[in-house]
């Protein structure tokens, strides 16, 4: 019992392990302030759409910018490598399941065409919204400025796991701080864990992180290569990076819990847990608009040696604004999104996104019971 | 791993995840005392019934008031909107699922009328038993003095989540200590969680505390908006309030937990975790008196916006009688509650319910086995 | 998160939640020497029978007793009610589940006769084996002489919950330093859980002690009264004030784990977590020799008021000896009991049972894979 | 509750209980070197092929080694006891399951033979690559030499629990030490757990240890016996062993995690855990050239008293190099191991095993959600 260990295994939370416990003061809801600011940019609704080719499209983009949020067009996707893109996506709808791998794996193979990323820019700035566009690191260089040259407003550089340095014999790895420099936008990096990884990107002068990478159990990064930190965890870490940075700097960097929320639960507990945004896949691919018409994959999808998820299919609940504002007949916390956290935001008596960050958590797992779903509430 | 933590997260119990742990000495069950003080009344048993549409009616509440316990009528339902809500229930368990939600929405738009509060609150009394009422904040100032000057005993102050100060801009919140100076009546208010928010209520003079938010984890608040804490850990903080408050005052608060609890074994732990008392819904729904026809519902259900809840078919499963007293060939826990409590007090050596209150309490989580349901028992 | 607490709860451990660590060295499982010594009788195999109708009659007693085992007939059952008992367990076994809590209902208002409490021990005794009866402490002052002067060896005086000081107005409870100064046999008391209580009892000078309150979940006892402690942590305590009471006095006192227990190695954790022996139910009704039929339930079934458990229709898996020995091509650990334990010893090196008690345990609750059962088994 | 405890119960951990945390910078994939280290033989590929009897033929050792892992062909199964094993395989796999057991008791009955040891041995040596041979404790003394002297490069001394010292009155245990310096070839010990276990082992002179004792809750030890660690726990234990040995004598023992490996996140988890490599069976067995032809069963499957395990069909999903390197169409983890290892590398920035091994781990136990299996993968 006494002897040697190889190493700590920290203790981490995921949304279904923990709740939001009240606080000593109600407020009215509608007092509640819940934006959320990126650089320059102010959103009234602290929601991120994730840059996939299912869930964002430019028409998209432009009913999610006057809606109040921020909806980002994945520049490697199918938006950018057809020019009739609506089609391929509804052939993928349209292909059978057995057959969707194979057809995503040659889709995907069509190059990025950089009049395409000027043209997607171009379109959904004419519907007078900022526009968010996603970039991996290693096309970064190449095609960042043709999406600023377009128009871009904040420019997101993603990747499974991104760090401040990425090694390589081959190339020479981004440099965050001199694509900063050189775009003169605000950039959001993600996906990250972990506070030193969060704090050495904050000091390469980015305006947002995204937090998440493989949250869940049954995710495929979990499954297939056993990497992952829950959510909770994972968005309080990076909150405490920002928190020190802020103290160091003086500077606000915005915390954007990515990956694993699907109700209004998760929403707030990522907020309680520290982030100042959500990024949102699953609920937006399920609304009318979405042009994955029902379906989602990921771009680990067409991977040819080690494909990770699949086309999946989601289903049609609403429309976009149901989705974000309901009304809503479903009382599962799937719709209505902001409704929810306004009202969580008026039980914990929080008037705005700072004061909700210092709401207590309870470690509460998983107990199942039928519960009593049953309360009175009028007062909030 | 030496990271800053953003915030630390503390662990709670649900009734599922603890058992009580039987003493040095064991008693004769009929020796237990079990009762219930509010104020100047005594309740044999320590058992309240919902303020829910579903649950109690005028004559349910006299029939639970002469078997030793307390229903509370809620004032803001169909009793005190419809003259004849009987028959609005019975439209309620006749009409099909996909159009309980929309029937319940219509229904919920008619107006209290005050005439009908004074009028339920005469029914009960008529029957010479204690009576409560239940009303939100929002409307205790106008509906208290009016249920009061009926005759009302005991009033209950009840929303989703309460605490002493609530802020609006656009009206005054409630202060208890003003109502329970105006009415002289005892007041009980709820729900509430946390050790300083009780302590703070029970400075406001009240004579009751329910305990419960959201304290299911497939709960509607925890699912919707996040907010919950398992039932154990949350009548174990207020009833540490209780004990500071009495240990500065003299004066003796008793708390009520509130949610969740379905058998014999939850009541009992209740009680062990420092309850004085349980509130209940679904078992006192599935009785032959209740007015919901084995059907259920929260008030949350009909919220246009944000609806939590739906109407559930709960069954009908024998009298009040017999789930308070027994017999019942069930043997699950859900018949004969306060014969489980009895039980349970003989087996840990409680001669009332302080002595049961000390009693320790294991965590012992889900652990799923056919188990030895075969004991000898005899002695107790 | 600094408010006082008003319990603390501590961690228990059941068998599913723990694992036996094997040790520094391995030996051959055939020097293993498992016995158990009650008072001045010593058995090979340290497996008692449970006190159930079901599963001990007179001729399983005397089958148990020549393979190393001890079956303990109950005093207080169907046995000693009717002289035709084994057709009134043919009548239990034929008798629809519907109508079978009734029926237990009935038969069980019998009254004890004192003639068949001799008769049955002289049927034990005609076998030549050591006999042991099993009584509740309301009725050991009556029974236990008659017992005893009749012929048994080993008396159990046996409840749901049973200390060394029970409280009634109505009489005197049993001191167990009366009863055994009395019969002058060695008594085993039960059922128990806790250090103060086993240490308490033990103190009265009994020979053994059975552990064992609600262990599972799912018991009767936790859903209906909330009550039970799991067996690995019931069995610790119970241990460590055997061992404290052995270097205080010098005397011995087993401690048997009495529940829960369905496979090998549910057996073997008990074991390592302190006990001398164990008590199992269920195994035993499945037997072909068991008197039930098949069918098992609990002495707690038949009560009119609070029934806890009910008519169980186990199955017949196999001899007796054969659950005890094998050979068997069941895979599940639910056959050759002994050769388990003796497996066991052999990987863990133990050669005695004093040796098995101080093996490690690990926490390592409820990994669902499929697991590699595939292990080159040879050297043991 | 201040009541003295019996033996501390230590916290473990598996598979699905843990998860890797990205590190501070990336890598490319391509650079990572995975190697593992076998006295003088080095593999590319860190994997081993469990020895049994379904899993590796000699044919099957052929082709793995050529492809850079190494399989170990059981010295005591079929294929040393008879000429024709190919066919009792195709016989086995041909028997209903349940007759299976059965014929497997039979089959296992034929002694091992000398001449076939020495055959198997020279077959796979014919095709030119390092020979591994497994031998139970028992035999090692008359096979070993055999297998040596035959052209055999590894002896795997493998049974159930080893340890460094087995006491036995009726012969005198394996001195592992002993069979080092007398067949002069590297020797690879298991299946062991415990830092002081894999240290007493390291020190007489082995090479490499196989870590995993009844890992799952499902495995047939940990059902029968009791008996298991959970391989994250048991892995970093010995790889904690191996530092203090390697510190202590700057000699390098290989630790191997031999049990209960599904997917590749689980053979990530098994080296970040500190493991140099893993040990499959069911994987392989899955494989076109498995001998078993879709089924699997270990070698106490035939224990004629006490059987753990059966035959199980597994399935045939794709060839060796496909389970090792892909490509697939399997997005479930299974296929492409070595791919997803190289995944892991990259994403944690680990250039080597030994830096691998310095990643950390969170407890994230199974939260059952959706999860976003939808990420930008493309920067690694």
């Amino acid at each position: 019992m006494g002897a040697p260990r190889f190493k700590e295994v920290r203790r981490s939370y995921g949304f279904d392990e923990v709740a939001i416990v009240p606080g000593q003061v109600t407020i009215n809801p509608e007092q509640a302030d819940m934006s959320l600011t990126i650089g320059e940019h102010r959103f009234p609704i602290p929601v991120l759409a994730s840059a996939m080719d299912a869930v964002v499209s430019p028409d998209f983009a432009i009913k999610m910018g006057r809606l109040g949020g921020l909806a980002v067009l994945n520049l490697e996707g199918l938006w950018t490598r057809y020019p009739d893109a609506a089609e391929k996506l509804a052939e993928v709808a349209e292909t059978p399941i057995e057959e969707a791998t194979t057809l995503l794996q040659r889709l995907y193979q069509q190059p990025v065409q950089d009049e395409l990323v000027a043209q997607r820019v171009q379109e959904i700035k004419a519907g007078d919204v900022p526009c968010a566009v996603a970039i991996t690191p290693q096309r970064a260089k190449r095609l960042a400025p043709v999406a600023v040259e377009a128009g871009a407003d904040i420019v997101v550089v993603q990747s499974t796991v991104t760090t401040a340095r990425h090694i390589s014999k081959s190339y020479r790895g981004l440099i965050f701080s001199e694509l900063v420099d050189q775009i003169r936008r605000p950039v959001i990096v993600g996906n990250c864990v972990g506070y030193d990884v969060a704090l050495e990107l904050m000091e390469n002068g980015i305006s947002g992180l995204l937090v998440g990478i493989g949250p869940g159990a049954a995710c495929t990064s979990r499954e297939v290569v056993g990497i992952g930190v829950p959510q909770v965890t994972a968005t309080m870490d990076c909150a405490a990076a920002r928190e020190e940075y802020l103290h160091r700097t003086g500077r606000y960097v915005s915390v954007i819990t990515d990956g694993g929320i699907r109700t209004g639960g998760d929403f707030c507990k990522s907020m309680v847990a520290g982030a100042d945004g959500v990024m949102l896949g699953t609920p937006f691919a399920q609304s009318v608009e979405a042009p994955g018409r029902g379906y989602n994959w990921g771009m680990a999808t067409p991977d040819p040696a080690l494909p990770r998820g699949t086309r999946i299919r989601v289903g049609t609940r609403g429309s976009l604004e149901e989705v974000l504002f309901g009304p809503s007949s479903r009382t599962d916390g799937t719709m209505n999104l902001t409704g929810a956290l306004r009202a969580c935001m008026g039980m914990v008596g929080a008037f705005n996104v700072r004061e909700l960050q210092q709401t207590d958590l309870v470690y509460a797992p998983d107990i199942k019971m039928e519960g009593k779903a049953f309360q009175l509430a009028g007062s909030l």
